[in-house]
C-alpha cells in the first residue's frame, strides 16, 4: 500500500530494542541528501544533542524525538541502579532529563507538548503503583503512540490540504515541512503528496531556506523521491516568481501557533507571507493541533531561539563572509495572522477570526492542565 | 584627503602600461573577502571573462572594465599586425570585441552604454584621419573618462543620498552596490560612506544575497573596512527586521532603469522593495545616469540574465543540493516604479512620475544616437 511505502521510506525517527538494549534511532538530517547515515542513540544526551544539532528537526519529529528520549532515559536510569530506586528518585530523573530536552530548542512548543505528555504519563502510571519496569514499557509505548498520532494527523492534514490544490497547480513552499520534519507524510508537504498520488499535475517552487538550507537539501529531495516536479529557487526568488512564475497558492509548516492566529515558522515566513498577500496568493499554514498554544495569545509571546553565527558565515565549513562581523540568527520569525489564509489541522481548517477557530478546533484536544507552561 | 584615500582602498579596475605592454588590472572579487587577489589582464578574451566569471561585476565597474578592454583590444591589435591595417581593419576589429563584451553581461545597461561611447570615439577619431597609435590613446583616455566620470557621479551620488540619512538611523542594502561595484564610492553605498564621514552614526542590515554572496563577502567586508556598524543577515530575514529592526531606510543599485522607473537589479530586490512597502520604509535606489535606458519604455522590456545552475546548486564547490534537479537562476528581478520612493542619480533625485523625472534628469547627458540599440 501506497501510504505504508512512504512511511518505510522516509521513516525520521524510531525505537530499536534488542540484545544491546534500547536506543533511539533517526536519519542524520543534517547529512542529507549527500550522505544517508543512521544513528543509533543509546543515551539521552545523545538524543539532546541530535535535536540541538538539527541531526533532527522538524516540530512534529523533535516532538517525537524528545518522547522516545525520555523512555530511554528510563531504560538507562533502571539498568544502572544497582538497586531498584525509590519512585520519587524516578520522578526527579524524568523531570531533569525532560528540562534537558526543552532546552533543546525553545520555539517548536510541539516539543514543550511531547515532553510534558510523557511526564503527565509518569506521574499517571506512579501514582497507580505501576512498577517500574512497566512504567518504562508504558513510557515507550506513549512516545510510539504519539508518534503514531503524528503520522496519521499528518495523513489527515494531507487530505484536508488538497482540497485546496487543483490540478496544475503551481505552489511555493519555504524550509522542510516534510516526512522528515514529522513522523511520516509531513505537514506543508502533506497536502501535495495526497493531491499527487491522487492523480494532480503539481509543480513546486522550493525556497532553497538560508542559513540550514532545508529547503534545498530535503525539501528538495523529498520531492524528488515522491516524482513531484520542482524547481529549486533561492529565497529571495520567491517574490518574483510570485509576479511572473503563476505560483497559486503557498504551503508552509509552523513551530508554534498562538491563540490569535499568529505563526512561529522558519525565519523567511514572514517575508513570504507578506509578499503572499501582495500578489493576492493563498498562504497556507498546515500544523496539528499540538503545534496550537493557546496560552500565547499573541506571536510576541512566542520565544524566538537565536542560533550560532557561523549557521551565516560559514556554509559546510567554508567561510563566506570577512572574520569578525556581527550577524543576526533569529530561526524563527513570526507572521500575524492576518497574513494567512487558513490554517490546516489534522481536524480540519480553521480561518480568521482564528482566536475563535483555533480553540474551536482544539475543543477536547487541548486540556489546560495537559499544555506545559513553557 | 579622506576622498582620495578611499580610492586608493577599494580600487576596483585600472590601466596598466609598463614595458611589458599594456594590461586591464582589477581586483578579483570572486575570492574577496578570503583572498585579496590582483589580475593583470593583458588579452581582450581575459577580460570577457573576468566579466562573465563575476571576478569583476557590479553594472558601473563593468562599464569600466570593458571600456579598458576595448582599449586593450586596439593596442593588441596594433601590435600583433605586421603592417599597419586599414582604418576599416580597425573599425571592424573593434565592433567585434565589443559584441564579445556586450554578451558577457545582458541586464546591465552601462556595459552598453560604455562600450557604445568607446566605439562612437573610435568612429571619430577615425573620421578626422587620427593615427592609429593616437586611436589607441584616445580609446584609452575615453576609458579613464568613463572611469574618472563614473568616481565623480559616485561622490555626487553619495552626497545628494547622504541628506536623506539622519544621525542614529539603521538602514537596509541587498548585493553590492558599493566601491567594488562601480570606479568608487558605490551607488548605494555612496550615501552611507558620506554620511558616515560627515559624523551621523548608522547601522546597516546586510542582506547576504544568495546566489554569489555579494552581500556577505563584499558589502560586508567594505563597510567593514569602512568602520560602519553592521548586521550580516539571510535574504529571509530582510522582512523580519523590517517589522523588528527599527529599519529607516533602504538603498540598492540598480543594473538598468527603464524610461517609466522600473529598476532591473539584484535578484531578491523586488521582493525587499514589497516588503517596504509593506512597512511604509523608504526604498531608494541609487545609479547614476548611465544606468537609465531610456528606449525601455517599462520594466518587461529589460533582458534578464539567467545564470548556471550551480551557483544554486554548490556553494564554493560543495553540493547543497540532491543531484539532477531543476534550478532557476534569473541574475535580476525588475521593480514596478511604484515600490520606488527616489531614484538617486549624479544630476539630482527622480521621483515619481518618473516617465517625467528620468527624461529631465537625462537631458543633454542622453542622446539617442549615443545610447546603444540593444
Amino acid at each position: 500500500m501506497a501510504e505504508e511505502k512512504h512511511l518505510r521510506d522516509m521513516r525520521t525517527v524510531w525505537w530499536q530494542e534488542d540484545a544491546r538494549g534500547e536506543a533511539v534511532c533517526m536519519i542524520d538530517q543534517s547529512l542529507l541528501p549527500g550522505q544517508i547515515v543512521y544513528l543509533t542513540l543509546a543515551h539521552e544526551q545523545q538524543v539532546a544533542d541530535a535535536i540541538t544539532t538539527l541531526k533532527v528537526r522538524g516540530a512534529p519529529a523533535i516532538g517525537v524525538t524528545a518522547a522516545f528520549g525520555l523512555a530511554l532515559a528510563l531504560y538507562r536510569f533502571l539498568r544502572e541502579q544497582g538497586e531498584t530506586p525509590a519512585p520519587v528518585e524516578v520522578e526527579e530523573h524524568l523531570r531533569t532529563v525532560g528540562e534537558m530536552f526543552r532546552r533543546t530548542r525553545p520555539t517548536a512548543v510541539n516539543l514543550q507538548w511531547a515532553i510534558e505528555r510523557v511526564l503527565r504519563r509518569a506521574d499517571r502510571a506512579l501514582s497507580e503503583q505501576c512498577s517500574l519496569p512497566h512504567l518504562a514499557q508504558a513510557l515507550r509505548d506513549e512516545a510510539q503512540a504519539i508518534a503514531d498520532e503524528d503520522f496519521q494527523a499528518c495523513l489527515k492534514m494531507g487530505r484536508y490540504g488538497a482540497e485546496l490544490i487543483a490540478d496544475g497547480d503551481i505552489l511555493l513552499t519555504h524550509c522542510n515541512a516534510g516526512s522528515l520534519a514529522t513522523a511520516g507524510w509531513g505537514t506543508a508537504l502533506a497536502p501535495m503528496y495526497v493531491a499527487h498520488r491522487a492523480g494532480k499535475h503539481l509543480h513546486v517552487y522550493v525556497d532553497e531556506t538560508r542559513p540550514v538550507l532545508q529547503g534545498a537539501r530535503l525539501t528538495a529531495w523529498e520531492l524528488q523521491q515522491e516524482g513531484i516536479p520542482l524547481t529549486l529557487i533561492t529565497d529571495s526568488m520567491a517574490g518574483h516568481f510570485m509576479r511572473c512564475g503563476g505560483i497559486k497558492a503557498i504551503f508552509v509548516g509552523a513551530d508554534r501557533i498562538a491563540a490569535n492566529g499568529d505563526v512561529a515558522n522558519k525565519i523567511g515566513t514572514y517575508s513570504i507571507a507578506v509578499l503572499a498577500q501582495a500578489h493576492a496568493i493563498p498562504f497556507y499554514v498546515v500544523a496539528p493541533r499540538s503545534t496550537i498554544d493557546l496560552k500565547r495569545s499573541s506571536g510576541d509571546q512566542i520565544p524566538i531561539e537565536q542560533r550560532r553565527s557561523d549557521e551565516i558565515t560559514h556554509i559546510r565549513g567554508v567561510a563566506i563572509a570577512p572574520t569578525g562581523i556581527q550577524v543576526a540568527n533569529p530561526a524563527f520569525d513570526i507572521t500575524p495572522h492576518s497574513y494567512i489564509t487558513a490554517i490546516i489541522t489534522e481536524a480540519g481548517i480553521a480561518r480568521s477570526p482564528y482566536n475563535k477557530s483555533l480553540p474551536d478546533l482544539c475543543l477536547g484536544y487541548h486540556d489546560t492542565e495537559r499544555q506545559a507552561d513553557i
